[in-house]
């Protein structure tokens, strides 16, 4: 018997799981690049590992420790541990309730809390499959400046936990060349910011592209979706709204209010089974 | 029961194999290309679907048809077929005897002939795992030309089915800069090239990084370390001879005799499992 996994995605950022409830696995930073590596391993951006919310309690920080039965220990490809992913945890909360370790409600759907290094996320799996995960408040801090591409811009400063800067484009979002970092302003940033490029498609209807600190360009970024969609609504003197986020990877849609915002998408789980024990043991 | 699956590679050129003795899978490009998507899918450079040789008869061009038991139905990432590929033989012979579709011989070791759009390729997997694959004659056609990142370089040229262009370089291999196809002579070459860059890291070891035509620098690329070897053992006025190639993927060993050559090489199978039925018929 190997190590089971499962392979999935949301809105293309994409994850291997691995089900590990007791926390017995001893997952390295050498295995989880090995099985983040696309053509060594399995491939993925990062590695969700589910584990009782009891299980991991010594190697939580003691901010992050709280009475959700579940955890999402998450890793980066590189194998550094990353607090939250907004993509992550759509498809580590579907997993949960499609394996049965959650139980649907009367309605169909399941709503539950996931803890993770950042605090707890709640969570409803609706019964069309999607997920909805309670972002917080995304707090509008200000305007400041990007260039890229040519292009000038000025942009709205959004916090979402962590730093956003949303700018309007007029000209044509497809055609924007992202493929080196924007320049921003560094005082105001100091550790770096993530950059959305947006553009109307309707009056609920955004189209944005991302491009995150230490990354690239990304597909999706679930934080991003819920900063272009604050931008959008507060923009508009609303208190609270709705609008769908186009990104490359598929679509969302965001719900923000006076104090809180949530984010409603997809969770793909494709794949299943075991990997090698000897690949395990010592990857190549 | 979804459709099963595995996961491997060969000197990291990887693949998603299919078994499917009875070629009863609908195959279609738009599965082949999200199978091999690596955010929406598995990921992988190819799928290789397991067949018997018999099952897929009428699909397969008269030229290529053989006795051989079992057949390698080989798709490129983008859902078109491929006639052959030299690290995805390997994965697919080690399958079959790892599953027991091929027994082992006294030895340990298993010989067997795998059919395939290029016509039949002998095989055999060694009892460490490893799997030697006959090429047939690697013949050296002249010299050409070829110039990348400033430098201008001489080549042996070298048919192995497919064309080689060798080029010897004396300055860091490592930095050479292949983000850009390499300039060749068109009119020598064409249909294009692929194009190889070693160095001497020892009597019977080369060091290789390729650029492959239509693709760009890849990991490995199995014709290209036999045409290495002929270029090496027969320049060095040997009739035959044997030399470690390592690529960036990793390393293989090749021998080379007056009409013939052989290469031996990992294949790696690393996980096993099930694809979601509901994927599979509409991959999301």
């Amino acid at each position: 018997m190997g190590i089971a996994f499962l392979k999935g995605h949301g809105t293309q950022n994409d994850f291997v799981l691995l089900p590990d409830p007791d926390g017995a696995l001893e997952l390295t930073t050498e295995r989880v690049r090995a099985l983040c590596d696309r053509q060594r391993g399995l491939g993925a951006d990062g590695v969700l590992r589910v584990v009782r919310g009891d299980a991991l309690a010594d190697e939580v920080p003691e901010s992050a420790r709280s009475e959700a039965q579940w955890f999402m220990d998450y890793r980066n490809a590189d194998g550094s541990i990353a607090e939250m992913c907004g993509n992550g945890v759509r498809v580590f909360a579907r997993y949960l309730v499609e394996d049965g370790w959650v139980a649907r409600g009367a309605d169909g759907g399941a709503d539950f809390v996931i803890g993770s290094r950042a605090g707890d996320r709640p969570v409803r799996v609706n019964v069309d499959g999607t997920v909805t995960v309670q972002m917080g408040h995304a707090r509008v801090t200000g305007e400041s400046m990007a260039s890229v591409d040519g292009l000038a811009l000025t942009g709205v400063a959004v916090d979402v936990g962590n730093p956003h800067l949303v700018c309007r484009v007029d000209s044509d979002l497809a055609a924007l060349d992202l493929r080196t970092e924007p320049a921003y302003d560094a005082r105001r940033f100091p550790g770096g910011v993530n950059i959305e490029f947006v553009s109307d498609l309707g009056p609920d209807e955004l189209s944005m592209r991302v491009y995150e600190r230490g990354v690239g360009e990304t597909r999706a970024c679930g934080t991003g979706t819920v900063a272009a969609a604050a931008m959008a609504v507060y923009g508009a003197g609303q208190q609270e709204g709705t609008r769908t986020v186009r990104v490359p990877g598929g679509a969302v849609a965001v719900t923000v209010g006076p104090n809180s915002s949530s984010l409603t998408g997809p969770a793909v789980l494709l794949a299943r089974g075991e990997l090698d024990t000897g690949w395990w043991q010592a990857p190549d």
